[in-house]
């Protein structure tokens, strides 16, 4: 008999387990795979947006990985344009909407995968929905923000970036390059609240030494607009900024409405809770992506970390087991990198905020060195801190600052944070040495062996 | 009552000892450090010397990351220009020869280290010591060469570099920016015997590419002379190349005769025999360096692995273990990195070939993808292989072939084998991931994931 696998959400978490599944289950006789989109992209890359915004990257189509039509041909049937509005799991039906015919029509399914994704926080500001005020979440907002952008290539507009985390700082790197001046304000002490102190207060130095303005422990409390509803400033606590173009990087919560509506218990972070295998609180019914809680490896709590690399990873995981097969999600370390220009930035683990606040008795290093041998040409600076618990010395986490060669150095950390290393053994970590890729002493071996000192463990 | 601690070489591993061994004990009252190193130099990076060559590194001195007179200012007595000649464990004594004045004295000891390093292999074929024929194992050959190159900068030499490892690939870049013509001769199959076939055949073909004349399977005969003395040509099992500089980079064997003399034992490979604080045979007297043997922590087996970044690690753990301390060296994974031009290679762990013969049932698998985002502007592609055990999936091996980005990708593979991880595991590493640093799925992840999927772990 055939089995019918429904999928709610087109993009990465909702594909990836579509694309697993038809693989292990070629013949659609035994498994039908549909999957419901309410937009009309499908497998886009989001993480890629504030680069077509620049025009890094030239077409948004680059940006999307696979079709609506592609998926077809592989024996997934997408069909964008429908959004799921209610889930019946008692029924085993999901309740879906065309949204152009507005027509709604019940979809039975045997198993269900709820890939919603995350909304996007608008702080709820007047002036907040005027024009020119832009969200970065998903790809409509992308091509609405560069066409706006590209209309107004000749005006010497005035950017202003509310919010300097991981995609604010982006889309300030993102108008930066188009030329724009570039304010970004965060009620935070420093640009990206998952580093700490010293490490946000050389992205914040970077940032300026860019040309961008960086205005920190400042709130946004309205959008001033001119008599067509456009954006034409931003009050805030510290006075009023000019803008001709406002872009919203706050930050997202999981879509977990659908869920929670039908009865499917949430976790502590407030997103849908899975167990290993990412079934939800009901059998039969899964969940992936920005919309789920992961484990977090070293707290071994529950955690909210939306990121198109764990969203895949539990894809697969499920199209695995809606297959008969058994897959676990092995939880996360807390890795992500990202850059401003010519600056590299890396975190992996625990901060020493976090790691403080988790009830660790931590000890730090932070080293400065360079990513190539030092007389090697093109050898940048580069910072990076190591987190340490006390009194045995189990990397927590690492944080990486620097130029070309610095971001990706976190990797190193993170699988040994993921295997639980401790510093003084990863000070003696094998890794890979000649002088135009590294100093003899990798810049993560130099901080380990720092801390594993600070610890009296060398 | 004074110790007194003899180091026998004033390079990487004995330097980073009497450094390290300084740092701990501060008062020479205590601890009296002296070396004797037969060449004028001290602690320089070898690694470098082929980037001197080149001209891409300026100076000789900008290699030398610690000079004589730094390490007297340090507390420790470097004597340059004095070799040990002769070490009597029973006495407690080294026999030292000033090489200038030709004198001999006896110097006590406590401890010893002997850090004699390596000898260069230099075949037994006529003509071998001709003008015109270089070795490239140290300071005075790197010297030696550039003079050579730049005294003969117009005359349009034909460089023959003899040997396709590490060595030989590095010296024929060097020569090759320096604008010679440069054929590569070597006895095996492909160029790097540590990496499998097809990864060293996309080696051959982008030395190729470049322009360099790649002459696999065939060995060198004898080196041809002018009335001069002066090299012409090089005789080989294939015919002769003309040649007006040769440069020999067959590789090195561990420098120990003056261990053997002294009744120290020597290890399965022939180098040095240690237990994992660095002790010889003899107790108190230490080994650390080109001239000792390694655990290889894949295969539990004793390897000679001889690099700059193990000869740093095992001197500081002797220093620690000379001043009271208990420090242990905790094996190598055999990771290695070079470049050619463009060309980026990173090994680790043990090739196919290597791990078949170690007796391990593999699985591989070899995947072609990009180090960006295939849509971020400079994406490069990146070839990763990796051996994995059966039937649980151990990773047993990485190799990565590709441009800018591809060759530190080793380390994550370097960390997970020395972890023990298996490959289904690896496939769910918490790397960084932004479109200006990798593609969602990192080429090492990907290629994990093939391997497990091989294995039937996914």
């Amino acid at each position: 008999m055939t089995q019918r696998f429904v999928v709610i959400g087109g993009d990465a978490g909702g594909m990836s387990a579509a694309a697993q599944a038809r693989r292990r289950s070629r013949d659609a006789s035994d498994l039908e795979i549909v999957a419901f989109e309410r937009s009309r992209f499908t497998s886009y890359s989001a993480c890629g947006l504030p680069y077509f915004v620049a025009g890094t990257v030239d077409e948004a189509d680059d940006l999307i990985a696979r079709t609506p039509t592609e998926h077809a041909a592989m024996g997934v049937d997408v069909r964008v344009g429908h959004e799921v509005v209610r889930i019946d799991a008692a029924a085993r039906t999901v309740a879906v909407q065309n949204l152009a015919a507005g027509a709604e029509r019940i979809e039975p399914f045997d198993q269900l995968l709820i890939a919603t994704g995350a909304v996007p926080i608008r702080p709820d500001l007047p002036g907040v929905n005027s024009d020119g005020v832009h969200g970065i979440q998903n790809m409509a907002d992308g091509i609405a923000l560069r066409a706006h952008l590209d209309e107004h290539h000749d005006d010497h507009h005035r950017a202003v970036v509310v919010g300097g985390g991981y995609v604010g700082l982006e889309m300030a790197e993102s108008m930066h390059q188009r030329g724009l001046p570039v304010t970004v304000v965060d009620s935070g002490e420093q640009p990206m609240s998952t580093l700490d102190p010293e490490i946000g207060a050389r992205v914040a130095d970077a940032m300026r030494a860019l040309g961008i303005d960086v205005r920190m422990q400042t709130r946004a409390t309205a959008f001033e607009t001119d008599t067509g509803d456009h954006v034409r400033a931003v009050s805030t606590s510290e006075g009023t900024i000019d803008a001709d173009v406002v872009v919203l990087g706050i930050g997202v919560r999981p879509n977990v409405q659908l869920a929670h509506d039908a009865g499917i218990a949430l976790g502590p972070t407030g997103a849908i809770a899975t167990d290993d295998r990412m079934q939800t609180s009901v059998a039969g019914v899964w969940a992936a992506g920005d919309c789920v809680e992961v484990t977090h490896r070293v707290t071994g709590k529950k955690a909210y970390v939306p990121l198109g690399t764990h969203a895949n990873k539990q894809g697969r995981v499920v199209g695995v087991n809606v297959t008969g097969g058994d897959a676990h999600f092995r939880g996360v370390v807390g890795t992500a990198v990202t850059k401003i220009c010519a600056y590299e930035i890396g975190r992996t683990g625990l901060s020493e905020r976090e790691a403080k606040e988790a009830g660790f008795e931590v000890a730090t290093a932070t080293i400065e060195t360079t990513t190539r041998a030092a007389y090697f040409p093109g050898a940048q600076p580069i910072t990076v801190k190591v987190v340490a618990e006390r009194p045995a010395g189990r990397l927590l986490g690492a944080q990486v600052f620097g130029r070309e060669g610095a971001a990706k150095r976190v990797d190193i950390a993170a699988v040994a944070i993921w295997a639980g290393l401790a510093v003084d053994e990863i000070g003696q970590l094998d890794l890979g040495y000649a002088p135009p890729f590294s100093p003899l002493w990798d810049p993560v071996l130099v901080a380990a062996n720092q801390a594993a000192r600070e610890l009296a463990l060398l």
